[in-house]
């Protein structure tokens, strides 16, 4: 992963995705606008300007800083302003035309546990609803609160507590504070020559915590890339009290209780710290890109290779819509992305068999598989080298052309999901049409596209792009209407309505759906006696 | 796996484990009476008769038949003995001394959900406590209920529900109800040309519903083996109603509501059925058995296989005491047995990776490896082959020499765990003086093994066996001291008390200082909900 420099030394952009500094400039944003209007067709894009701190609508806080919390909390402008929404097209949107009607009344920055056990015990008292923020990341609202029915809504920030506590290089686990960002735990676990390998594409400023929080998903394929399988122990403090579960490798004691908290999204109480499974990296690499014309071929092979077992780290399937997305091709091809790699041995042979499966299905792998077999050595002074080039800078990338889209009257959003393969065609085809229906009812025009971001013996999750002209100051009832079409249509064939993005606000309805009512009754049970008063988190999830 | 014909046919014991036919005879219980004395230094031990049903003390029932449950619901006096108990060495012996206080009042064999809830409906307007029974194989009393406070006690007998509803053999999934046992699954199963591959040792007898409240481990080492990562959706009977998870390969949304119902013992409701996912049978094998002279090298070795990915089927660590009494070694050594599998491709390579690093820390393997490279076709004519011979046999034939060990006044237990790498050797010495310590002192004689029934990346899950002379009588006062020195030496440790047992009755106590107080209470009020009489197997694992 590249080295990336902490917030401190760089501001993070108020409204948008990411650094200040690394916002599409209007020259970007022109290639940008002529590629929408070339690739896609769409009407002529306007390059509107991008708001400043100075544009921001802020309501007053209705409260002020707590005497007693005075070193923590704060009512200061961009923070509050910073604290207001997640980086959803919604979120966006929202930012760039100047409304931070949802911002919360106070941001704290514990520095340890004993101060976030004293801002809940405050909030707890005071009817103040708590908002636990990591990176800030969430695209579902999972960190905006309206704070109706409370005295207000404080923003519990977790970035001061970034440590790596311990490292057990025998066990290969280590233990990271909730606030520690993707860039901050890989820094301190080089130290011990180990990483931890989860990557979902918001690591540049997503935590530790939020991952737990969430249940995300890193960008591997397959085998270890959600969080809930990296944990061995979280640690957390509710209202009702600090818990901590015991860090083991595995256990059949009751229901697992590590997985309360995995997903729990803020709405028991706050993630503080946690032991997690890391990993040297891996020397033994081998990468080929695959290139089918028929899709339905391809959805084939990737299944066989799953079901085959080789657990490529990356096996993404990107549709010819994707792949033109990302400038991989443009003739049509769909693409299969494949990625061996081990910290053991050599992966040629899984790497061969993988694309023996493709061609069986009619796949070609004209430039042929690329290994690397280097030394541990080479490994330990190259740690930072990346993985893939192209994709991986592209994937990181991706949230900052999402914020040039909404500043040129572009609707952009992404939705993913996970369901059995007997059913992703049904499913399949049932999006395209009802979600692009959709887009060309609201919009005139729209574009999809189609990626498998992880694959299981049982099915896949496949992830979804949307982008169409939108009307300016009207963007976000044409989102809704959207938005809409894409999760009926999820829950109505039996998927997901969320993979990996978790559920938060925007997909709650939907989620209280997908849910038996009688766990839906028992979690909110469980709330109330980690919860008694409700403050954490309200409207999230339950 | 070998055919096993049905109950129906063969009765099975009412106080020991299996078919009444296996019971060990007179002949072989003095052969295994000269191993005790030969092999471990017992004094001798006597070979007292086996009890038959006229031995057995039944209390009278508290209940009678419910009219509307006649079609279901018995007080047979069979029916009640055997489904007094578990499988455990404190269910064998009092089952062996006719003790059968503990015998439910009433035995439900519902034929359906429907019939399910009628049950339910019943108990819970009665006041009579409900406890789920599918194979009857626990060891931690998991179904067995006092009934204290409550009008009775009904077990609910899940085995008339055994299909295999529906299979899906493009995702690899099954639809199974709760009352199927491993041989009626792997049966039913065959048609497809697939198998389940879930071995736990219970697995003759064992159902899927228990699998799934118990969190059951297989017999293999790595990957799929727990029964948690083999359930994509559950479906159960609560007492507030009827739930089922939505059948997905993976999802992000909320805390996965298939982990509270894993691992729920009972104690939320009764499940019925769930789709779990599935697999051919892997016709391309490889197998090799190490030797070494050092403990604690081959445990280096153990770990340097899991940590390097290689995922072996088996990987089986027996220590040289475990060796000698499975009858693999006299020698002093230690044994490594390695298994690798794959439904797709041969796996000579993996295995001789994993022999290099056994050999790397001086395990030898005079053998050398075994590979089989069958072709499909051959796969589904031999479905029913055995894996691995004289382990296999010996892995289900252990219960058949634990009943016979009990009619012998030997003190015979198991107990198991999982803990980091870098804790086992503390805890394994402590173990050692502390159990051991504890049996010298309870019988004047005592003998332990270790094995490693499962590996992890960050801890091995370590399985030990407990052999004493007993004093007939009071057998279960020494075994209450013995239980308790490794109870309190694991959690002393940080180990779990238990990795694959489960909690029931007897590791409750333990249970409740292992999880978090908050934990505990949110499950708790969990349980309020969905079972809000308190009729669900109660005193389990809550």
């Amino acid at each position: 992963m590249p080295p990336v420099p902490s917030e401190g030394n760089r501001p993070l952009s108020v409204w948008a995705w990411g650094y200040e500094d690394r916002l599409p400039d209007d020259e970007e944003r022109r290639e940008l606008a002529a590629r929408v209007e070339g690739m896609l067709g769409f009407p002529e894009r306007p390059i509107l300007d991008y708001p400043s701190l100075d544009d921001v609508d802020l309501p007053a806080p209705s409260l002020s800083v707590p005497d007693e919390l005075a070193d923590v909390v704060t009512t200061e402008r961009r923070a509050r302003a910073s604290h207001t929404y997640g980086k959803g097209y919604r979120d966006i949107v929202r930012g760039f035309h100047g409304d931070f009607a949802a911002a919360p009344d106070l941001v704290a920055r514990p520095r340890d546990e004993a101060d976030v056990e004293s801002i809940i015990a405050w909030a707890a008292e005071e009817g103040v609803a708590v908002v636990p923020y990591g990176g800030g990341t969430s695209v579902v609202a999972g960190v905006e609160c309206d704070g109706e029915g409370y005295a207000g809504v404080l923003s519990l920030d977790t970035r001061e507590m970034d440590a790596v506590l311990d490292v057990d290089t025998h066990s290969r686990s280590a233990k990271i504070q909730a606030g520690a960002t993707g860039p901050e735990i890989q820094a301190q676990l080089a130290d011990h020559d180990l990483q931890l390998r989860h990557y979902p594409q918001s690591y540049e400023f997503s935590t530790f915590g939020g991952w737990v929080a969430t249940r995300a998903g890193g960008h591997f394929a397959t085998r270890y890339t959600h969080i809930d399988d990296f944990v061995e122990s979280v640690r957390a403090v509710t209202p009702a009290g600090t818990l901590e579960t015991r860090r083991l490798p595995a256990s059949g004691a009751g229901p697992d209780p590590n997985r309360f908290l995995l997903g729990s999204e803020g709405a028991f109480g706050v993630i503080t710290e946690g032991w997690t499974r890391v990993q040297p990296r891996p020397p033994h690499r081998g990468r080929a890109t695959v290139r089918f014309d028929d899709f339905w071929a391809a959805v084939d092979a990737t299944r066989e290779m799953v079901q085959a077992r080789l657990y490529p780290a990356n096996c993404r399937l990107l549709d010819s819509n994707e792949a033109m997305l990302n400038e991989l091709a443009f003739d049509g091809s769909h693409l299969l992305v494949l990625g061996f790699e081990s910290t053991d041995h050599p992966v040629a042979d899984d790497l061969d068999r993988a694309l023996e499966i493709a061609d069986d299905h009619g796949g070609r792998c004209p430039d042929g598989p690329t290994i690397e077999d280097r030394t541990t050595g080479d490994a330990a002074t190259d740690r930072e080298a990346t993985d893939e080039g192209a994709w991986r800078d592209s994937f990181f990338e991706g949230p900052y052309l999402f914020n040039a889209l909404v500043s040129m009257g572009v609707l952009v959003d992404t939705f993913e999901t996970a369901v059995t393969w007997d059913t992703f065609p049904d499913l399949h085809e049932a999006l395209s049409e009802n979600v692009l229906g959709a887009m060309r009812e609201e919009c005139g025009a729209g574009f999809m596209s189609c990626r498998f971001t992880h694959v299981y013996e049982d099915g896949p999750a496949p992830y979804y792009t949307l982008l169409a002209p939108a009307d300016v100051g009207n963007e976000l009832d044409q989102w809704r209407t959207i938005k809409r079409a894409a999760s009926d249509t999820l829950l109505a064939h039996g998927a997901t309505i969320t993979h990996h993005h978790a559920v938060g606000r925007v997909h709650r309805e939907h989620y209280h759906e997908e849910a038996p009512d009688a766990y839906l009754e028992a979690l909110r049970s469980m709330k109330r006696t980690l919860d008694p008063e409700g403050i954490m988190n309200p409207g999230a999830l339950l």
